[in-house]
């Protein structure tokens, strides 16, 4: 029993590491989501590893590696074998929990925002236990896959191709977030809540993700050393480059570079290059990145567009789709047994092999987990809770963020759906209104009420400074005109704003003349464009100062 | 001179971890807490590491490692003397310094938002130069409890529970924050401005915490790998058990699944696996989470509805019960020496004698220091200060989120605690309130605006109320009048600010006459300072209710 | 090829942890500027770091360590060259590609919130392929500077001087963000838009900067063991000392302790020690860190008030500042060579003929690569996009926070900058507008005021497009009335809400007549539910529509 101290340091690092791709998976689903679901996502997220913890320590790891068979582990319940290898038995366990609950949290994003938590929390439990263990069996517990050869290094396809998968089937069965299709089917955008802890959660995962691939060398002598120094070399290039290239398609196709699917791409080179960081070459994994960004970008448009299967945070397109795509570029680019190193196309072959068997396991199992679900707990949250968030329907939390004002969901929020939308509109009918006038009171205090853009405001501000006004009351609204919003793209989807921005100035003036106050607001805010504003008039009965006492034109002089 | 490569390594990598617990603290506490605050949470956090590295360094170290007495170490200003072992003084340096800071740290978010910056800053320097290395002495540095056996291996005692109890004794004296009781002393939930930072702080806790508990092998040699992984595995199970149970109390207890306490739940775990990471199986590891669960959830309860102490972000339940716990338990659980283990009641008589003691020494000189810093500085801020929030006051920040709105406080935020909300709710009582009953059609409406400060509107909400004034309107608008901010500074420039945040509140009345309504605004208002407020009447053509369809009067009628 | 496992991990993980330190950038970045250039911000520092990868991999690493040439190295495209050490050529690789990244990052903050994104890319393009590598080779790679006896230990000249020189050239060419001067030169303070990330950015830099300064022994064997460990203590002693001085500092002279001030404190420490960190004691470190906050306020207030250089987040303070000090202060401190110790000014003369060398070079290419740049490209986005902010022109983000309420910018943001202003308030001169004196325009106006759940809005909305009616303004409020919020639970304390949210849609009509709107408003929102909401009447005596200069009856008809 003489343990290497570098292989367990090495492995034991990693391990850490990838535990804390959690908070990144964490960051990056609530970041790209909106505030009232935060806590739900947050919680979703904390509790994949925490029952994903126990349940791999329970029967899933033994699955996974307690035995020879082709296609199953075996039982070893609460992991009292031995494992021992030139590291302990416990730091084997570690590593393979962390990696068995990166599988399990990729689902959380793309089933974001509409999924029950019970029903979360069910589905969580069996990916843990029996999904992720068995295909994780044939790839690395010495089941079939790897007695073919098939070579998935440190989990492009065991890993985010099965969590990527899964989110795939649950998202088609829970169908898009109300008001994610337009009723014509035009995709909408719904743009995330936080885009710095969006980004964050990227710069986390990257970070991790040197744990991830490096330390699957699970080892740190001998070949080790060069292998796990190349890893963090390919993984890194791959990264960059898909990012890179991602930027640069989206800003050919959507104008502009476009921030969150860059930050896609990165992950997108990231776990394509997961399955071959150790068999490529540094221009392997450049070319590498460069498909994954275009996996990326036309995957997650397919999907969002075409497919109609609303994955609110790009999951499926990360984890799938590049996940399967980096599996089977190992088959061209790997340097021993690459089809382009001239290794001919045994290796392509097995990837594709093992790529589509597991893929078959995934959606075959995920199929019926979710459906017994949908069926005896249920699957998606009412319309209600849906709208409300989840925060507050499943977690009872008014708000994550309790002191910020919410702002006016613009456009796509509350916008009924299409079959709810036609049957809503029939309900009510009966009215009718008498119209009372009624006299005014002696000193006439008017009240006048500008709205413009904000910009305007220091500029009005400067003016009425002019005319000896500084009491008034700024209140930020939004204004529906004519003035419509440019169009603008978000991760590929046209934004709509019919709502802008305005605010509202109310001033009451006594002494002022009203028409010297317009004329002065009008020459302030003129431009001869649309969108200068306009100006109300109002009567007022009577103005009183507190501290004074004072009332009608008195309370309006401010010394 | 022959250092171990490894031992180094695992050390100098168990520092880098521990520090940045810092970061998940700081971001706990200040998700879990008001955006009001969160300057002054970060600095007092970023505070209590930078003057506690120069404390400990200066004399700290020397109290607990200087030397072999039974209650205190030796005087060694400025570590000169040598403390080589398998790795070099300065990395044992570097190694105890982090643990220290994170005492100390633990404090602030118990004595969070109330607190004067000064006194903790004091506070901070007591801590970290005097009574953390005393303590320690005892338990890691050759003194008395550790020649008794007693077992702490990562610090369950040494750290946590020293820095929950001065937590506790910080918030006893202290006193709960504004509006955390009401006047019939039940706890009042105010919730934190921002879950998904306390969520990272706590995913960045648990990752460092591999490096806490992991690292105090000190070694990675010999039979330190099979420890420092075991050591791994124990810590993830007991912070992930605590996690699932806390989960599953809060939703038979609260209905619905609490995502905050789930939180806490978790470094509940983390911090009663400490003391016996080392000394458990996987299984015990389980049963200490389950039981932190507990104690997590009912000491919460506890201390806030029944001891009456408020601790905004639970960090007495935390650290000083569970790190109590934890400590005590591994008399129970200990493979080598728990009762549950055949060991008998030898090593759990130990445990309970250090906890016990260490309770005592840190209770007793806290309450010395609290009650002299309060004596001679103050402890508290003013109800001011409070209500204005500690950025503003004890920093000069306007607010720490610049560019986003506030949401005006609902409920809590500005109800006078109990005292003073009986003393103020005198005052109006000479409004008697004549209210003429009007007949209804063609009842002259009336719309009455107020403008004032928003910390004035629960003080004129519970006014109208006694008028039978229930329905209104709020906004959070900009005011733009006599009253000019304070100069503040911003990295040394000052700021402007002409326009102040106000509150708009919109009543119509119709039976309340007018008179009667102004009489008792200006008396809910009045303090003869510039600020007070203004009040606005208009006239109303009509109202009409939507659900009812009534009119005018009848509209205005709420049952 | 017996590489050693314990360098190998040591530079490893070092290449993590620097990796790691673009998320602290990024987080520091964005956090101290305005939350509509956060996607912005975030976009240059990842691609400052996915361009440099590749440009650094094609041709800066030949430049700077193909060779053994004094002035520069060589040409190694894509580094096919072998630069096997005690650890492989990949270790080497990635460890320097990760400090170049953070050289290219630096710029980013103190050009942040005005610079076009494309000449960023192109500008990051440079200084990692040719900038970077070549003074870089002076120090690291063998050139002259090397041969001196240059102390650089990690880079305060190569990494930090390097990138604060290159944002001190970029920020003086680009000019003050509009409304950062008076119109008589005084700076003005525009607050970030989230301190707590802020915070967060530089509590990673801390943690990553043990891996910056620790690693850079690239060995863990024999002295490096002693020195690693040292490193780590005289690091943060550095850190720890220069915050809490700058605390004192800003307390002194501002009142306050200033927050974000102190954060740069933190990283003033940290940048100074880096040259010296293996060199000096923790005495030297603590004294280094006592001049370094000195540095940091008074070189920030030079910058920010007299040389009127605008550096939003005190990017050239931090690295160019006291990276120079840092350097020249080796040459005081070392405790081998240093003047203090006996060394007498040998030291001290090659670390000034380093320092001013590198400066020359930097600032001379960077003027030119920028005022190419300026010329052919253009630098700085037109006044408009800045006011509309980065996010919106550059990337189509309407929002990086799009469920939250925008703050209504104090003061500062939308003031016209000095030339801007003067010009500007030239043109409505002309606008001389007739005004019609009001007395009452024939068509009575009504203003019909709508207070409803949020959750009808778009309901709503669509019933008004059918009338016609498109002018309407929304706000949201508080509402207060019969309607009560259910009881949820946070922490197990029941939460109260007794205001609920509400909107407020605001209408002006004079053809649509007013009861045809109510039964059209009444009809939308009934459901018989109590929440339906309320429908208010006013009159209201004119309108003018600025653009046009119409009234009454006519303002009202959007064409």
């Amino acid at each position: 029993m003489a343990f290497s101290a570098v292989d367990t340091i090495w492995v034991l690092l990693g391990s850490v590491l990838v535990f804390f791709m959690q908070a990144g998976f964490a960051m990056v689903e609530t970041g790209f989501t909106r505030a009232k679901n935060a806590g739900n996502i947050i919680m979703k997220n904390l509790m994949d590893f925490c029952i994903g913890t126990v349940a791999f320590w329970f029967i899933g790891f033994g699955l996974m590696f307690g035995g020879d068979g082709p296609f199953i582990g075996g039982l070893d319940f609460f992991i009292r074998g031995n494992y021992d290898s030139t590291f302990p038995t416990y730091a084997f366990v570690i590593f393979q929990t962390v990696f068995c609950a990166t599988a399990a949290t990729i689902v959380s994003g793309a089933m974001a925002e509409r999924t029950k938590f019970i029903s979360y929390i069910i589905y969580s439990l069996i990916i843990s236990m029996v999904i992720y263990p068995i295909s994780g069996h044939w790839i690395w517990g010495g089941g079939w896959l790897s007695q073919l050869g098939f070579h998935d290094f440190a989990g492009s396809t065991a890993v985010h191709m099965v969590g990527g998968l899964a989110a795939l089937v649950g998202a088609k069965i829970l169908g898009p977030r109300i008001g994610k299709y337009t009723k014509d089917g035009k995709a909408r955008a719904i743009p995330g809540h936080s885009l710095t802890l969006g980004a964050l959660g990227v710069f986390i995962l990257w970070f991790c993700w040197f744990g991830f691939n490096g330390a699957s060398t699970v080892s740190m002598t001998g070949d080790a050393i060069a292998s796990a120094s190349k890893i963090f070399v390919t993984t890194n290039i791959a990264a960059a480059t898909a990012a890179d290239v991602t930027m640069i398609i989206t800003w050919i196709r959507y104008k502009k570079p476009d921030v969150s699917m860059t930050l896609n791409g990165a992950l997108a080179g990231l776990v394509a290059i997961t399955a071959g960081c150790d068999a490529v070459s540094p221009a392997g994994a450049f070319f590498i990145g460069v498909i994954a960004a275009f996996v990326i970008v036309f995957g997650i448009e397919f999907l969002d567009q075409k497919a109609k299967i609303d994955d609110p945070v790009g999951a499926i397109g990360v984890h799938a789709f590049c996940g399967a795509a980096g599996t089977i570029l190992v088959g061209l680019f790997a340097l021993d047994g690459g089809l382009f190193y001239g290794g001919g196309v045994a290796l392509l072959g097995v990837q594709l092999l093992g790529v589509g068997s597991v893929a078959i396991w995934v959606v075959v199992t995920m199929v019926i987990v979710f459906f017994l679900i949908k069926k005896f707990v249920g699957l998606r949250v009412s319309r209600t809770e849906e709208l409300a968030g989840l925060d507050l329907e499943e977690h009872g939390i008014t708000s994550s963020y309790a002191d910020f004002m919410p702002a006016l969901p613009v456009g796509t929020d509350f916008r009924p759906s299409v079959d709810a939308e036609a049957a809503e509109l029939e309900v009510p009918k009966e009215v009718a209104i008498p119209v009372t006038n009624i006299s005014k009171p002696g000193a006439k205090m008017t009240k006048v009420v500008i709205i413009t853009k904000q910009s305007k405001f220091e500029h009005l501000k400067v003016s009425l400074d002019v005319l000896g006004i500084t009491g008034m009351t700024v209140t930020q609204v939004l204004g529906c005109g004519m003035q419509k919003g440019s169009t603008e793209f978000y991760r590929g989807v046209p934004l709509e704003t019919t709502l802008l921005p305005k605010i509202k100035i109310e001033i009451v003036i006594c002494k002022v003349p009203v028409d010297v106050l317009v004329k002065t607001v009008k020459e302030a805010l003129y431009t001869g464009k649309i969108g200068d504003g306009k100006i109300f008039i109002y009567d007022v009965e009577n103005v009183i100062k507190v501290r004074t006492g004072e009332e009608g034109f008195d309370a309006l002089q401010d010394e």
